[in-house]
């Protein structure tokens, strides 16, 4: 039995969580419902106009990651954090869940400080995000350690990490140890124009590596630059052994080896969209993990991201196994 | 008009909100449902030791003036945080909500950190509190404006303040600013144990200065030393101008004039309780500035604190005004 069920590696981040109405996002130039990357000063800014806030621990990955150890799974993370506050705070949240987290943290001497993203979310539950990535973009090879990767059954990779200069390298360097020692790759493609701006790093990525690919609707279409969902679900089965896509109120689809699954999502009212995917995505790993076909992987992802979207914060406040266990899961 | 409805003191704290059982208390020497202070190392201590946390600024008067803000009331602040990440979120929260804070941050060689306040929540709602003052202890008169005092038809001291060297003298001066432009003075106790370590300070207060004094039944038997509640109403209101004591799911007393009320607590599912107090007082200090009779001051107050235990978190969340409206207020 391998160390850790899943490592994870992704972009660290506080979470810095805000309501606001449609007309504020207008006024702000705010996209709505992506994630868009801004300078500290942008960062500030709109920090300087956004109503009252909560802070709680994020990071695509990292939710994930969280996810996984709290259903009980053996889950490590790697991600880049300044020995400050918020990184304190960013270290001691995934930790006291039981996730194995030993990054290093940029010292005084590092150009910017932990990443944080401006989270607005609007009365009808959607999440805009507004991420200053801060020292969490220097995230390098020499933060990859090889024993700690070939300890893994699966990497999990977060694409919203390609937005670095020096993670490419990382990520490969990851791949590389895992797979050298038998371990599986997981990606997830993050966002839409995560997408666009990596379409063939990704693509690269998931022909020579992947195993397992993570994404939601438009994430999909964009990757394979088509309107055509079941085409593009059909191309992206044909390149990766296996595909697990969400669809929000449609719930989620699973392709692997030849078949094709549905997955309804669990109704509830949406209070924060924030972390859905990587909720489902930690649900469905720990859920391979222990031996559950595709369909229930399937199933615990769309119950896990239930919950997630049922309250403000983007990682699971209720207790995912009992929820599981009264839907006959595990 | 004077420019401030009301300005509060006390400490300027970020709220760490973690939920644990009762056991976790008892193994961790956590008294339950009271603030107990603790040095950096106990925080420290106690921080590896909870479960992940949310981070949302706090402080027992801060949450009074925020929730004055909220409800479109004059307010402002005066409180001590450092320049550090979680000093900037706590003055950030305040002003996104209205409030004028313009209390000098310490700096760099300030001994210590911003306050911050461990609150856990155990499954009853209930909070205990671990305070770590950190830099809030220096508050200190030269803190004080007295031109901001005079500006004021209240001000609202937090008991808990009493617990720092310099801040006994800080309060003289606020009060003496005050009174001398025609303003008054309220105080609230802020704990029983907060009361037993200040008992002559508080009563010398209450005698001499004090138009309005908010505490709940503990505080009120601690304060005058006695198991019986109507006696200790009736001295309080001997000695002071208007008395709100609260007295949890049975609500509140006023006393005034020779009169007494009795107002009901709202019913609600209690999730946090942390800010009930705070959150009465501040509905109540604004219905006062309204002009609204004793009776619906104190309803208000018991409205308002209604919807801060019903979420995590010591501030309000939904609109106070419309909630009042619903109520027939206002």
């Amino acid at each position: 039995m391998k160390k850790f069920q899943v490592v994870g590696i992704g972009n660290a981040m506080v979470d810095v969580l805000a309501s606001c109405d449609d007309a504020f996002l207008a006024e702000n130039g705010v996209e709505k419902g992506i994630m868009q990357l801004t300078d500290m000063a942008r960062g500030v800014e709109l920090y300087g106009k956004i109503g009252p806030a909560k802070e709680i621990s994020g990071g695509s990955a990292a939710n994930t990651i969280a996810g996984i150890a709290h259903l009980g799974g053996r889950a490590a993370y790697v991600g880049k954090v300044k020995d400050d506050q918020l990184g304190a705070i960013f270290a001691h949240d995934l930790r006291a869940q039981g996730v194995s987290y030993e990054t290093a943290m940029a010292g005084p001497e590092a150009d910017g400080e932990t990443g944080r993203c401006i989270v607005l979310v609007t009365p009808d539950g959607e999440r805009s995000m507004n991420t200053y990535l801060g020292v969490t973009e220097f995230l390098a090879p020499s933060d990859i350690d090889e024993a700690r990767m070939a300890e893994a059954e699966w990497i999990y990779l977060e694409g919203y990490r390609f937005d670095g200069p020096d993670s490419h390298a990382a990520f490969a360097k990851a791949i590389a140890a895992c797979k050298g020692a038998g371990g599986k790759v997981s990606l997830t493609l993050s966002d839409p124009f995560c997408v666009s701006r990596h379409r063939e790093a990704f693509r690269a990525l998931i022909r020579d590596h992947a195993d397992l690919l993570f994404c939601n609707r438009a994430e999909m279409l964009s990757m394979y630059e088509t309107e055509d969902f079941d085409a593009a679900l059909a191309k992206a089965a044909s390149e990766v052994a296996m595909v697990a896509c969400t669809d929000s109120e449609n719930g989620a689809h699973i392709l692997t080896g030849g078949q094709r699954w549905h997955v309804p999502a669990t109704k509830v009212k949406v209070v924060d969209a924030t972390g859905a995917g990587d909720l489902f995505a930690g649900a469905f790993l720990w859920a391979l993990c222990e031996g559950m076909s595709p369909e229930d992987c399937g199933r615990a992802g769309c119950i896990a991201a239930g919950e997630v979207i049922s309250h403000i914060g983007a990682r699971a406040e209720t207790d995912l196994t009992a929820l599981f266990k009264r839907h006959g899961l595990g």
